[in-house]
């Protein structure tokens, strides 16, 4: 863990100057900031502040670059990769106090926040208006550490993840400009996609401070169904049949036996303690019908046991939030331990071959090994669980990752379907794409020549 | 127009030495690729050539790096936007000899192209995998243009456009390097989005070489059906209501009486002549018909006086080659004229009226001024005639497009929905993006210092 440091006493005033009492450097505030969900020893930034617009996020860079003192953007600190441990010190700019949702266009099914609203907030916000935001990380993440990281989740399958529905950016640039990526038209070929670049890029680029995100309507009809089979291959050959047989499918989540029994105990639910597929179909009336007639007829055919559906919305609601406490269900498992998540995506066709290797190879860790994942997109997460005081633990997960990484790799695949690169996955974009990580450290150059932006995420100088 | 020159020896004898007869400085081929479907001036490259492969394009570009000529990549040279035209020179690479599918992942449902493929190409042949790609300008172009273009066409409204749809790019950059911009995952938060910068980058980053696309499953049902409305008001509002409703339609083209009259002449449709909405529907069957009668509910409201069904699939085909060659049917209004294409699009809440406040507008032009549009994505096209050899014809429309431009961003619209900047939109690019437009042009710097790749176009130097 690197030590606190003193800040440069001028650099302090001028915060506090700027913002009174959300400026600050005590030690409590610090240390809250200097931890995520990740495996990653702590590491405190050597001060926080608490902007809470545009404006005064652009005061702040000013300050810090004028210090020459790394900048850490922070939502609400839910990374799985370290995304926000400040390793080199500096500044860390908690935006949860930008949290005005500045406006909803119901009519254009878009809304423009600022980057500390979170998404269950966003969609408490919205209820009324029969619109709803779909990007579900298991964490109730802020809408801007979501784009910062590209997150998805369980609806990817359906409705893309943040690279497909953010319309456009209000970025501070390291030089203390602030710049809008895009209008709010749906589409638009006007120059390069800004918007994208920001999307995905943890911090590194600039600090983002509002962003207008598509919504949808929620449809006439919504189900969903839990399904057990007799094993995980018969799971991942029907996502596979599913799929491809074009059957648009909201949401298509596996959960393995481990797995379930770590939500039955943590969500105090009933589901059979078996390879479990959670599916949700939405659509007309007659057509999620169609849909999940056709996906029972696949998943019969694949040693499906038994559906059971939840078509209320307070029933639905039950089964998802399950689902997204899945992760934190899955650490009980093993008390006091920390969990290392593992990300692969790979293409669609190679999925069951991946996982089953990949159960295969994990039989032999020192505990059981949770399988979660969006299958409907080729991504799942194994959950290590380790204990923090015993380095070899952690040793012997990172052996069995390099080992999923690779698997996934050579299927063309990627090492990280959502969580991101932060410092964990450094190692492997290399691999993954050769030659592109040097045009992405040019990029990084061009955009923050003093390395001040997040400093030692993605492609460090 | 440029004046031929002569270019250096050595360079034409290495890109022989090469090529041998793919190598060529005929006038003939050099006047052939320094048109577009524009109404910009004619201006030829100073050689063409005729790459097979990645490797040989990277040869070319380090040719003419050494040498210092600009290097235009070029399709089919369908652009409205003057994006092919040799303004300072140099060479053209005319990729249609890198004509291969490369590969068809029918279970992942993604083709892998060279550049020079055509749409109609890759339909053609992936026709008997029950499987298709959307993406539908009106041109025959190549998916190496569209890519370059971040094209969109009918389908935008249900399938996105060319940025939603490029899994993964291969990229020559100006230096040689080859790169390789993304796996074949369905989705990764695996660093900077470089796919999405080279999307829409119109040849000024790098030569696009390689194209990962993602291809759906044909619908169990498919039904077109073509609705006349007594206003264009009622059309915009149909679709408007439609969109907000969550209607998933497919399709939902506006074309004006005008418009309608040049398709019928053209096409030999007999189309009554008057406002018209062309939709398409996908789903199951009984979605389908649910999705139908709820927009013919919704018409019906708004005026909309008779729905003509096309369900069999050689009607459906019949009428969409009617509608993708509205352009060139308009052409004949005033034969010999040259169009100019408008552009613009706006959040669909302001649709309505930006259509009809520009409709007023153009009852001033000298001839009829057709109306085309995406309208379930905000985005519409004025076909202006101009005689191309009366100046004051094109000034005239000019002046035209520029109020409607105007209007757009003051409705938080585009420029340019999807034909991109080129040379025709760079005024209006800093007027809609302000500061960004200088971190764009320093993208454009950093990947291309000698300002060799299609210079003159999106950001100038």
């Amino acid at each position: 863990m690197n030590q606190p440091r003193e800040l440069n006493a001028t650099l302090v005033n001028e915060l506090k100057s700027l913002l009174g009492d959300r400026a600050t450097v005590a030690r409590g505030i610090r240390d809250q900031h200097g931890k995520d969900e990740s495996y990653f020893p702590y590491a405190a930034p050597d001060a926080v502040v608490f902007p809470q617009t545009t404006e005064e996020v652009r005061d702040i860079v000013n300050i810090c670059r004028r210090h020459q003192v790394p900048m850490i953007p922070y939502g609400v600190g839910t990374s799985l990769e370290g995304h926000i441990l400040a390793v080199n010190g500096g500044v860390c700019l908690d935006l949860s106090q930008m949290n005005q949702v500045l406006a909803v266009h119901e009519a254009d099914l878009d809304a423009v926040v600022q980057a500390g609203v979170t998404r269950k907030q966003l969609n408490e916000h919205i209820r009324h208006t029969g619109l709803f935001f779909p990007i579900d990380p298991g964490a109730d993440a802020t809408i801007g550490g979501m784009t910062a990281t590209r997150a998805s989740g369980t609806n990817a399958v359906r409705y893309g993840t943040m690279r497909e529905n953010v319309i456009s950016l209000t970025v501070v640039l390291a030089d203390g400009r602030i710049i809008k990526t895009a209008r709010r038209a749906k589409k638009s070929a006007a120059g390069y996609d800004l918007t994208r670049l920001f999307v995905g890029s943890e911090g590194t680029l600039g600090v983002i401070t509002e962003i207008t995100v598509k919504l949808y309507a929620v449809q006439e009809a919504m189900s969903a169904a839990v399904c057990a089979f007799d094993s995980v291959e018969g799971c991942t050959r029907t996502v596979i049949q599913t799929i491809q047989a074009g059957i648009p499918i909201a949401r298509c989540e596996i959960v393995d036996a481990t797995a379930i029994d770590c939500i039955n105990k943590y969500s105090k639910t009933g589901y059979r303690v078996a390879p479990t597929l959670f599916f949700e179909f939405h659509g007309t009336r007659a057509g999620v019908v169609e849909q999940a007639e056709a996906v029972q007829e696949i998943a019969k055919e694949n040693g499906g046991m038994d559906f059971q559906w939840a078509t209320k919305a307070e029933d639905r609601t039950k089964l998802w939030e399950a689902r997204h406490n899945a992760y934190f269900a899955c650490l009980q498992l093993r008390p006091g331990s920390r969990g290392i998540s593992t990300d692969v995506c790979v293409p669609i066709s190679r999925l069951a071959e991946c996982v089953s290797e990949t159960m295969k190879d994990v039989a032999d860790y020192l505990c059981p090994v949770p399988l979660l994942g969006h299958v409907g997109d080729g991504n799942f997460h194994l959950v290590f669980l380790v204990d923090p005081n015993e380095p070899k633990e952690l040793e012997l997960a990172k052996s069995f990752n390099k080992r999923l990484v690779q698997r996934a790799l050579a299927m063309e695949g990627t090492c990280t379907g959502e969580h991101g690169i932060g410092l964990g996955k450094q190692g492997w974009l290399r691999e993954e794409l050769g030659e592109a990580v040097d045009v992405m450290r040019d990029i990084k150059r061009l955009f923050d020549p003093d390395n001040l932006m997040n400093p030692g995420k993605v492609v460090p100088l």
